[in-house]
């Protein structure tokens, strides 16, 4: 029940970008606001970042904070990733949309269940993400946030 | 002013898909809802709906309802439109992100200012949308949705 409830909530849209400093700055424009820090993904050895079974490349990241939801900026920067893999088929456009979760395993168990699989995951600085691939079934990724702290 | 505060709250994820019953009900399943009434666009002489300077084909639409935002899911059903061409070149994704605003013509001007351009248009039952292809510049493309009774 606590997945049904925390999968109502969308946290986060992330767009994968060409150029973060260029998308940033513009989405700022529109909204009146500061362009945001732009951050780095850590190194591999804090993140142990997976993408489909090998150790998965790196992005710059901003966040552009709107009244209901935060739009996460990615730039691929090296490596393979979920992240660099979307932009070479696609070009720029929304990755995913994220969901802060409590039972982890219980949402990967849920989103498999309907035809998911784990696409890529790895730690940030206070928690883990994991990028279910549920493109075919719900039409995008669905990334899960679990934050240690809370 | 009013622009800049109506475009802080995302009001809808519009999603592109294959088969619009199959991927409704898995959202359903995951969230623990009823599924959703399935609707198409209304006929041409209702919408006017112009994609690139021709007529629109039409969609099927479900609307599922999260808590703090909506996902509408997309069945491009007959004739070119911006969804169509989504799905002829991606498969299944995120199309766009929707604002309700108030005034339309200051949110065009707004997105035209960061190098948007209007892709498509036309009426719903009580109010319009346009699609703005702002796809470089903000990484997705941008609906304004404006009402006619509020």
């Amino acid at each position: 029940m606590t997945c049904t409830k925390n999968l109502k909530n969308v946290v986060q849209i992330g767009i994968v970008v060409d150029d973060i400093e260029d998308v940033a700055r513009k989405w700022c424009k529109i909204l009146g606001l500061e362009k945001p820090k732009i951050i780095e993904t850590d190194d591999w050895n804090k993140t142990k970042a997976m993408y489909r079974g090998k150790p998965a490349g790196k992005a710059k990241l901003a966040f552009i904070e709107l009244d209901n939801i935060v739009i996460e900026l990615i730039e691929p920067i090296d490596g393979d990733s979920t992240w660099s893999t979307y932009i070479k088929n696609y070009g720029q456009g929304v990755h995913h949309i994220a969901f802060k979760v409590e039972n982890v395993d219980e949402c990967i168990e849920k989103l498999k269940d309907i035809g998911g699989d784990i696409e890529q995951l790895g730690y940030f600085e206070n928690g883990i993400y994991i990028y279910m691939d549920t493109r075919k079934s719900l039409g995008t990724v669905i990334e899960l946030l679990k934050f240690f702290n809370n």
